[in-house]
């Protein structure tokens, strides 16, 4: 009977080698992370999918602290003025916007956008505060939605709406500024493989592919598992490209009126997107530990007998007490071998299998959610053997993960060895640095430039597209 | 020269008692809580008044938490249809409605409106989710911001976007709604008291006062020192009045197919202007500890001579693996008495002073803000001290706002009485339950039915204004 239910459940997912855009929609709303909502390319972000957010923004808002940044919330609305004071950043946002154009019963004088980000308010606030040099850096950054008007959506990779955080920064020198959008490009990596159990490629972004209004914009890449890259987060470095139609001027201690050198940075709700299709397997989602609303679920077996469910409550809040996020299932209208699935499906990383005799054992049964490995653990110190035992399943994605990254990463020294490389995987290639390489690379075989390592050792001398002379090193990929 | 510095400070803010409505802006721009932006009627909240926003949403979203309430993030954008649904709803809000026409280069076929609330959305997505009466409750909250084209704003108290959150949950029976109405208007009441030191009447609004749309809505009153009444937080019984429209239907357990009884709740950062009118004084800002971005600021005395500042940072140090938050201020451009007024401004609870003579005898000097008392504490078990004394700030603030709460509370007769304690306080007042008196008295006197207590315990027996028969006990005041 439980043998029956758990076949037929397993089947609701769409296999991965399948269909993985399939099965990655299948996840997202069976596992209700989310919900499409009658609003165009907006969702409804359910308490599960909502859950890991919040432990995202936990994470990374303790690194944005520990480094200096204090957050502040600015309007949504941007005046169309303000957006078009900067050239290339509004070319590159504008057609995305979406506009507010009544108010209060009153057709406006002037358009307001919907936030696609927040550079031009940012800056018009900047201009007014920085005085000196004394008032210098300026490190803030914002929780909060914006809105782009995307043609096609997919949930959480690209929705019209989405929840993110953007840094901005102003700094007295170019050199301050540039080590700023390098050092939180490395608080995004090191919180994507540590937090996430993401690898990813650190680089900078070709001319082509950087923000509109930035002088260089830095990514970090993940790799899904159909080898495709998706973008985790950027860091860009301004210069003075917005600071001065801005009129963002400090007086320097030389006394002499200066622009000040302007950062920004990003991630977003995407990364739910990159959890999925980094770690997710035919049963369904697989949560690193330290993003995961339920890390440890407790499962009664033979729940009717006497003692099991005391048991459960008493173990739950023996972990809860030591910070762990456990559950107990004791839902009364599914079998066991359904909640075994549907935890799995969830993606919780551990699962405790509770009954008679394990309670006689004075032990219960653990059941990794990545190996499916299962072993007894003594009650006695139980808290700090599941803590081990989390901290191995977290260790253990990311080490999966990074063998996957690299497996499907190799050089490409021709558009031949590019093609099969990017169907499937990143590639590593020398690049002459010409857009229409970048140009042809894309009509031809769809991919895009990731970013240039910051380890430069070339692969080769001829650049993969027209090979001629070339000394960049540049991933390329299909992208998300 | 510091005593020269002092006095030209604290003339910065103007004086309570002669502009009590300058000396709010004055205290919200000089503390560096917020500032006014291009976009009509929005604001950017800076760090410190962020900081005290992020405190008061742990406090609050724990406390969410612990009564069985999940996080969910909905669209900011409402299709007009779904706001035309219920109809008392529309009438109210879509006078204040900012409405996106415009996106992606196009007009759109169906106006957007940007969130005024989320009720309509929040509706929609739970007739899709609510099958059965295993579904129910249903209790999710969202942190946001919001958009009223208000007409006149003032920082934090009225403006256009503001920050807030909004619980909406369905339950299966009426009761079950009644009861989380209350329940959360409870635990707006508690945090109100325990967390802002602010005393609040707790009760039921009028018909005429009450929100469009809801059956019932109950809200917590706190009175600023003008004697003027703020609402810091509503709680709605919809009944059925959305989940008709909306077609939120559950199958029950005896088989037939009901609607949904649904709540909504909601608090913002219009707190933050009660916190500031409820506590502050000639000097500023007067922070409760509990929601304070900075508990305890240490200014160094002497701080050239030898190991003031390392002991200054030794003593942050403590404190901060004590969980307090502690600055110290080192900055050497400004003499210590410009500090303690900077810090007194910005409303820190506790100044340590630490000189070579402090350091000496192996103690520091506290200062409170609310009494200025002075003090000195020993250097050992300092932490623990701290934390007493904080305590006890936070319990002192309480009482005196509650003191004052109570000594501007009186029962009113009649007009005459009612004009006299409503120019400065709250009337306690008996009325007979008819629309046309509480007219009257918004007309005559510029007051407003604040709530009807849960008491009620008749203070008279004839209404206040047309002196007929009454058995209602009210509280009116002017409010913001």
């Amino acid at each position: 009977m439980a043998k029956e239910k758990q076949q037929e459940f397993v089947q609701h997912l769409t296999p991965r080698d399948e269909d993985f855009s399939q099965w990655y929609t299948d996840v997202v709303l069976k596992c209700d992370l989310m919900d499409y909502t009658p609003v165009r390319g907006c969702m409804a972000i359910k308490p599960y999918g909502y859950g890991i957010w919040e432990l995202m923004q936990q994470e990374m808002d303790a690194r944005f602290k520990a480094t200096g940044h204090k957050n502040v919330s600015m309007p949504m609305l941007i005046p169309e003025s303000l957006l078009l004071k900067e050239a290339d950043h509004v070319e590159g946002f504008a057609p995305e916007v979406a506009w507010v154009t009544q108010g209060g019963g009153e057709e406006l004088t002037e358009r307001l956008a919907i936030r696609p980000t927040s550079e031009t308010i940012f800056c018009t606030m900047y201009a007014k505060w920085a005085q000196s040099w004394r008032d210098l850096p300026m490190k803030y950054n914002q929780w909060c939605s914006v809105l782009r008007w995307e043609k096609s959506t997919r949930p959480f990779l690209r929705t019209a709406e989405f929840l993110w955080q953007e840094g901005h920064t102003i700094h007295a020198t170019p050199e301050e500024a540039q080590q700023e959008t390098l050092a939180m490009l490395d608080v995004y990596r090191e919180f994507c493989e540590n937090v996430l159990a993401i690898p990813v490629y650190s680089g900078q972004k070709s001319d082509k592919e950087k923000f509109a209004g930035a002088r260089a914009t830095y990514s970090v890449e993940a790799m899904m598992q159909d080898g495709k890259a998706l973008q985790t987060g950027t860091s860009h470095n301004f210069g003075t490209n917005f600071s001065e139609p801005f009129q963002i001027q400090f007086l320097d201690k030389d006394g002499a009126l200066k622009y000040a050198h302007e950062t920004s940075w990003g991630t977003s709700t995407r990364m739910i997107g990159a959890v999925i299709m980094t770690h997710g397997d035919e049963r369904g989602l697989k949560l690193p530990p330290r993003i995961a609303p339920i890390q440890v679920v407790i499962v009664p077996i033979a729940a009717h007998k006497g003692g099991v469910l005391e048991a459960c409550a008493e173990i739950a809040g023996g972990l809860k007490a030591a910070g762990i996020r456990v559950e107990v299932d004791d839902r009364d209208t599914y079998s066991a071998g359904y909640k075994f699935n549907d935890w799995e499906m969830k993606g919780v990383p551990l699962r405790l299998e509770v009954g008679p005799r394990d309670l006689e054992a004075r032990q219960v049964t653990a059941v990794r959610r990545d190996s499916f490995e299962k072993a007894p653990l003594a009650l006695d110190g139980l808290p700090q053997r599941i803590q081990a035992l989390l901290a191995e399943v977290q260790r253990s994605l990311y080490e999966i993960a990074l063998a996957f990254q690299q497996a499907h990463t190799a050089v490409a020294r021709d558009m031949r060895e590019l093609a099969a490389q990017v169907n499937g995987g990143y590639a590593k290639a020398m690049w002459c640095g010409e857009r229409a390489c970048e140009d042809a690379i894309k009509e031809q075989l769809g991919a895009t430039s990731r970013n240039m390592p910051f380890d430069q050792t070339p692969v080769g001398d001829a650049c993969v597209c027209c090979g001629k002379k070339a000394d960049i090193v540049m991933y390329f990929a299909k992208a998300y």
